[in-house]
């Protein structure tokens, strides 16, 4: 039973149960696992396998920016007044280098702008020697709260 | 053994397999199905099904970019001069609706460019409804044989 | 003084002033000229003189830029309710031929989705041989009557 | 007549230039003056006045992503292979706020990848309060020396 006073859960309770186990089905399914969820930051990595693969063998384009529309969307939820909800209303990707079978692709996503009707992440993926694999930036709209 | 004269497949040849068994391990994963396969259009489509929720219950932004990066990319492949390769070096999609748990995604590609050092393709992602659900715009690199 | 029922002008009176003088002082500065401006569909051309000139002498990608941001907004602006505004979030732009000195640059904007929050805009531009120089889509944020 | 070593201009050749008496005719014309420009680094600066204005009275969109593009090619071409070109072949821009008649509009260009075959820049535009205006991102392809 939920105390009286449960509501709607703030950024700590939902930045805690996203470290724990993750942000939603597909991330989960994907591989995704945040090791950061701040306000001001946001962390997560993805260990590439086999089912990760396009050709030739190196991280699809589609899961990098899996991971920076998740990650950017986790970012924003942290920044909403209580009670509102976001949505991904556009995501600009810049590849500039492949992330190889066997290794992590790690995604830091950071806030451009964070306004009251729209708020602006930027997600750098990178690789583990360091070396930028993608950039995306991304707009999330603000959804007010009904009623 | 291949015979003497096998080489590189032709588009003709790359599309038939497309359309057979997929175009790579992570789209395969993904569900994606392709149902044709032309150097002018490309089509595939994919059914939503709990793996590719989002927190509502719609698909995943990120299954979304995932499927026109490959659809773009298969596109590109396919306009390809013999023995050249393609990558995608940049992506830019606009989220207008969602698409529900249980329905499909319809992917239609077509060229907006192909020119001989880029190619640029663009994918709208429409629903069962045949409302637009996406809309997305990728430029593939033409990679010219090596050697 | 003003008729009692001046008020806000509508969408009609709004296109016909564009087509006559234009949308703003940025846009008549630069030469651009209004031929079609309906809810649906919006036309303007550029003739490239010596000051839109990039090196080498093609127009420049900024004016490209700009014709397509002035048409998209004006777009939108036809489609605003009555007292609303909009402004430009985002754009993105594919640039695939250079327009030449002399020639005129040819834009058409149609809309992607008219929502009730966003639109997105979609503006090709020709040069006269009928041949793509760019694409552009853009995001308008509806902002509501105030008050 | 030209001294027998003339041959092309270095890096430092064209910065020297484009710091003098800017980078091409169109720029000049919109009124932008660049400050810094390096390999590194590119900053430029322009003051808003009467032409450069939208509606409401704030700095253009278009005359915002000029600003960017024609920064982002200056930082491309200081890195380029003696005799090779560039063109900027795709751009994005997200606006994040107006820049107000008589203010400055300041913008740095940063490299997030310089490429043999491609170069990605990042251009801030931000207001004289430090506020950030517009961040742009645009790939500039390398065109080889001919023949």
């Amino acid at each position: 039973m939920n105390p009286p006073d449960a509501g709607v859960p703030d950024a700590e309770q939902i930045a805690a149960s996203i470290l724990e186990s993750g942000s939603c089905a597909y991330s989960r399914n994907l591989g995704l696992t945040y090791t950061e969820a701040t306000k001001a930051r946001v962390r997560a990595e993805l260990t590439v396998t086999e089912d990760h693969l396009t050709v030739p063998d190196i991280l699809h384009g589609g899961a990098v920016m899996s991971i920076a529309d998740d990650m950017g969307a986790v970012g924003a939820v942290l920044n909403l007044p209580p009670g509102a909800r976001t949505s991904t209303i556009e995501s600009k990707t810049n590849f500039v280098r492949g992330v190889p079978l066997g290794e992590k692709a790690l995604g830091e996503s950071t806030p451009v702008h964070l306004g009251r009707t729209t708020m602006v992440w930027q997600t750098r993926i990178s690789r583990e020697d360091g070396k930028l694999a993608a950039v995306v930036t991304q707009t999330q709209i603000v959804l007010p709260v009904e009623g």
